[in-house]
């Protein structure tokens, strides 16, 4: 069907939104559209141009035979401390504190508008990184790594502490709890990792750090490589098994008995790039 | 900023997109755009029109001081057949083939853009039923459910199998497991589920129908409904405890011994209707 131009920008922002990270080529929507490829590539000026300015992302244009042009999810840095500024304020509610030192989270990571922007803010600062896999623990890891792997369009691996039949056979390590000061074991199927695979670790709250050490650990195994970790909050009040990772937001004091949590913004925000 | 109407065209397809199931007032996008209302109108008109040409959804505009424009997700049930044919022939791949008539998921329950369809059609179905949550239980429902709490733009809660400290207070109950017949456990934090809440129950795996069943045991515990059930995959080679489901696909065979999986289209397009 013959669509007027701005049908068309309208269905090419839609196209290029459910696809990041894919390229898709000048001749996908010369067809779609029966439209010439100057007119393309006319339409694909101007979303550019509004996605940058508008703080969306990239569009990635590559020209020749293979070339295409793809969306590239970014953030604004401003928008992004606007975003966290409002996640550690949430945070700092004494009514989410825990027996143990643990922080109640449940609610924030299975909002999908929370899940949206953490794995925006996570992806847009690995756009030129190669990265094939992004691997959590089950449970609460699980939608933050689906947030990041949406928005990266990589899958997602879980981690397991416990076996299940349904996953075929897998490998295990043990580790220590760095909260708990356990030896405990993890498992991972072994057809879901390929072995020189890129992996970026992902998860909800970081203690002690064991669970990531345990992780990376896991992908040794595999003879894969960890690219990065980066954690949604972190338990700075404690001594870290590992240095090795990185935070959105750092929880700097907990105190059970006088009902007080502070937070800060995690260092995430001093090591990673955002260029929106 | 004042921009053209192809820049605001881009814009508002993108913060529809982004925001499915979600109020947005005419007055947000002459503020922001500032631009007359009926400007805003006749971009809306254009919008609406190519989302529903293009299968992408239907753009709800309600009239009066509270009234704005709202994305509501849709599929076309020929896009939603296409796409489910593409997973019974997945399905049907021997590779499969799992110890004790399971068949391995894990690989499309982690691909962002499987989990984006099965999303999609899910949430089709329900653009008229309220809904205030979507429950799974942990862990491989975790994705599932995040998919479609993201169309609908609903959060989602995590029943889980063993008590987690993080979670603080829990609701627990007791259910056969249909497909071993043991007495088993499964338990809810307190301060998830209100009382009333209106619940869509989602989870990757049908065997028995325990799971599913135990569910709809929880969600009564906390006085709150069960609107229905959907799974992604149904062993139809078994009796269920419960007719109170549907199913993406059913899989009708399965012979670990002859190496054959046999898939088909599940109850859920019979039950189900599709607008678009």
């Amino acid at each position: 069907m013959k669509l007027k131009r701005s049908e068309r920008l309208i269905d090419m922002t839609q196209r290029l939104l459910t696809n990041p990270h894919t390229l898709i080529s000048l001749t996908t929507f010369t067809e779609l559209y029966h439209s010439a490829k100057s007119s393309i590539s006319e339409d694909l000026a101007i979303i550019k141009k509004t996605f940058e300015q508008q703080g969306i992302g990239i569009i990635q244009t590559t020209s020749g035979a293979a070339g295409g042009v793809m969306y590239i999810p970014k953030i604004k840095k401003e928008e992004a401390l606007d975003i966290t500024a409002g996640f550690i304020k949430q945070l700092e509610d004494p009514a989410r504190l825990l027996p143990g030192g643990y922080i109640y989270l449940s609610d924030l990571l299975s909002d999908p508008k929370t899940l949206r922007h953490i794995g925006r803010i996570i992806a847009s600062a690995y756009e030129d990184t190669p990265i094939d896999v992004i691997m959590t623990v089950a449970t609460k890891g699980v939608p933050l790594a689906q947030a990041v792997a949406e928005q990266l369009n990589k899958p997602f691996i879980i981690v397991r502490r416990d076996s299940k039949i349904t996953e075929g056979s897998t490998v295990s390590i043990n580790y220590v709890s760095g909260s708990s000061s356990r030896i405990e074991k993890m498992e991972l199927s072994k057809r879901t990792l390929q072995s020189g695979s890129k992996v970026l670790i992902i998860d909800d709250f970081l203690k002690g750090g064991g669970t990531v050490n345990g992780m990376r650990s896991l992908i040794k195994e595999f003879d894969a490589t960890a690219v990065d970790a980066v954690v949604f909050c972190e338990a700075a009040t404690q001594e870290h098994q590992t240095d090795d990772f990185s935070s959105l937001v750092s929880l700097d004091k907990i105190s059970t008995k006088d009902k007080i949590i502070t937070a800060s913004l995690g260092s995430f925000f001093t090591h990673k790039d955002f260029l929106l």
